[in-house]
């Protein structure tokens, strides 16, 4: 079989992607066709073996490519990747892709995960991998409860930790029990993720903007809610933190409503030009419920998520927990624990935090070697930065130039709850790219702000 | 430190935990006392440091002991396990287990799934750590279509396969999506786990119940409901299969109603005394989920299960599991692609179908030793049987008298949904203790059922 591939001057694994999606498309590779193995492929093209894996494996993810193990990668029926559902399934990846909510899987560490896996399942009790606690392991209880406190004041005690699948998740469990328990109203941030507001819908709650303007969320017009959702280390998407009078403010408001506060805490350990800012939690931690990710500080994909919970809340968390996932995956929770006592948790987030604020430091000098008509701002922490664009040009049509050089960008109208005036701006994730890409992407999104 | 520990006849390692437990309980060792590490107390009891080791993992799921990197383990604080939420927590475990619903974890793979989660992970491309498709990754669903295909007759496409984090948390999903879609009513079996029930009734349906005799689920009395739960190829808790001209009028039954089937496959894989009984799945795709796990076959702990829908249920569930826990572990799933594809799930299988026949013989050989009043059913697959008890005894009598010799019983009162006449019977799940203690506990069984 001859591939006639010709991978171009994109990057060797690019190129070779490219390469194959196209000779997919033009029918010159037809459905079923068995491709060479990496290691025959590698050694034809003259290139690392891995790199040929990985852009097979990227191809299978993608469904253009399915490997079988036995025998070997086989090209995709594109036919049947047309009939699948639209809904929900995600789209074909752009090849660049400045939107925000992602960490740089690419650095995730790969090694030591596996390391710790390996010690974590070794010294594991049997018990651990039945059926358990909906909390999730001791083990991590103990860990997370060590290093919240360490890392972000939160005052947690392991048996008021409830390790769940991602916030979203946890979030989920949350609204339920609260419209169980008669809630009726909750409040976000007037600018927030549009997911959380379909969550809690979908458990029954109307949702009410909280207006944000330069000191976060405006605690005052929050008016009458069961429960506020917020993002007080670094509003997101709108990057600032919430201003300190403000803090004492909302727990007085959260006093005088009997309510709720569910602080999102996603990004908190990513902060560059000062100390990090600690969680709101300690000061009120019967009306307080903290959650925090891996998500941003690993990888979404591992799903792990913590609720730092009320002691009131405990028991409910726990009954909807057994009937939602249960105890969410075991082996998973214990490397984490063995991953945080090691002290790599610290040391990864260490190494991404100087990784990101190089990118960020990048997205700068790119963007005000330019028309200084872009304001940047929400830099001080996250993965993400605010670029507000002047009266001249929209989003949208910001967005459709770059989605033409497969540049996928975000814009601010995305994450809109309120009705007040909007100006344009995108939300730039700075932090998801892989590292060889970001660089591409950053002379793209140039490209797409000044129409050149 | 001392330990004074005098662990006894019991088993090296279950004596040490007993000695702990006890020096704990009589106050010999005060909360926060750091134990020594499980090198220096192998070396002074000249026993294996794996054995301690096990030991302190076994204690510190029970919360007996703390184990903290850094500073070692230590003694746990009673009076916090005390103060801990009833509801969810599991109790302290008993030490001899029968009750049904657990294979025996002790026989999972370890080696060889960190084995397939070193080749997985090292081969996925980054973009696989990311968010992704609610569905879970491509090369799970590729592999389960494969294997469930030829192991149970389901006729599964990729696309239409959703992992997700047990079959509670598929169910639940389903629940979900058809009481959206206006279902106001489950049938579910007379007998079944209540769990289930709970999950139906949390998603607004009100569950009636299908009367249950030698044939499995009495199809002529399922009357009118929007869907119906059933266990085809091993009823649990009574153990029989569905009845072949029960599965034709099942299918009549769901056309008349335009109603849904969930065959809940929960271990269909363990059959002992002829073929496996195929799935009901390919008689009616577009009508019937299928529903499979690897709880039983590999470990609770992990939260993989899949449902494999009919065309019209993807977008829902996609569009629910969104909102829910997203993707699913995805590390988790690599793994058991890989362990699928690698030949090693079918090898493991194999191995626990002998080493559970084994284990029923015994119990059957222990029991037929005994009064012949106990008559035992469901014995021909899965990992638990029915005894039948005498008129002369209750469930409760027997599980009072078991449970004074730390022996954990389950009664078929358990999973009852029906007002008809009850026998009393014990639902022994036979996987569920590790191998060693595997004959006490059918000695403490058969004690506790002849009052010795």
């Amino acid at each position: 079989l001859d591939l006639h591939l010709e991978p171009g001057g994109r990057g060797v694994r690019a190129g070779l992607e490219a390469a194959v999606r196209e000779a997919v498309r033009s029918g010159r590779l037809s459905a079923g066709v068995r491709l060479p193995s990496s290691r025959a492929l590698a050694a034809d093209l003259g290139i690392a073996r891995n790199t040929v894996a990985e852009a097979y494996g990227q191809l299978v993810a993608e469904g253009w490519l399915l490997a079988t193990q036995g025998s070997g990668t086989r090209v995709g029926n594109r036919a049947g990747l047309a009939q699948q559902p639209a809904t929900g399934a995600p789209p074909l990846q752009p090849r660049y892709d400045l939107r925000p909510g992602s960490p740089d899987v690419a650095a995730f560490p790969r090694a030591g995960w596996l390391a710790a896996a390996r010690r974590s399942l070794s010294l594991a009790p049997a018990t651990a991998l039945g059926y358990g606690d909906p909390r999730g392991r001791p083990e991590l209880r103990e860990a997370l409860a060590g290093y919240l406190a360490r890392t972000r004041g939160v005052r947690a005690s392991p048996d008021r930790i409830v390790v769940c699948a991602g916030f979203s998740h946890g979030f989920s469990l949350l609204c339920q029990v609260l419209s169980a328990r008669g809630a009726t109203t909750l409040a976000v941030e007037g600018y927030s993720q549009p997911q959380y507001r379909k969550i809690a819908v979908t458990q029954r709650l109307t949702t009410t903007a909280v207006p944000v303007d330069a000191g976060g969320a405006d605690i005052g017009r929050i008016g009458a809610a069961d429960a506020v959702l917020l993002t007080p280390a670094h509003q997101f998407p709108l990057g600032m933190a919430l201003a300190p009078a403000r803090r004492s403010k909302l727990l007085d408001w959260a006093a005088d409503h009997d309510a709720t506060v569910i602080e999102d805490d996603y990004d908190g350990e990513f902060r560059y030009d000062r100390q990090p800012i600690g969680a709101l939690q300690p000061r009120s931690p019967e009306r307080i419920v903290y959650a925090g990710t891996t998500s941003k500080s690993l990888a979404p994909g591992l799903r792990l998520a913590w609720l730092v919970l009320p002691a009131h809340f405990v028991d409910d968390i726990i009954a909807a927990k057994a009937l939602s996932d249960g105890v969410t995956s075991t082996l998973e929770k214990l490397t984490l624990a063995e991953f945080i006592n090691s002290g790599q948790y610290d040391r990864q987030i260490r190494r991404q935090r100087q990784a990101y604020r190089r990118r960020r430091d990048q997205l700068l000098t790119a963007l005000h070697g330019g028309v200084s008509l872009i304001r940047i701002t929400g830099i001080a922490a996250g993965l993400h930065a605010l670029l507000q664009l002047p009266a001249t040009v929209t989003e949208e049509e910001v967005i459709a130039r770059a989605s033409r050089s497969d540049l996928a960008l975000d814009g601010l109208n995305t994450y809109r709850h309120t009705e007040e005036p909007h100006h344009s701006a995108l939300v730039i994730g700075y932090a998801t790219p892989p590292g060889h890409a970001y660089p591409t992407a950053i002379e793209k999104l140039t490209e797409a702000l000044w129409d050149r």
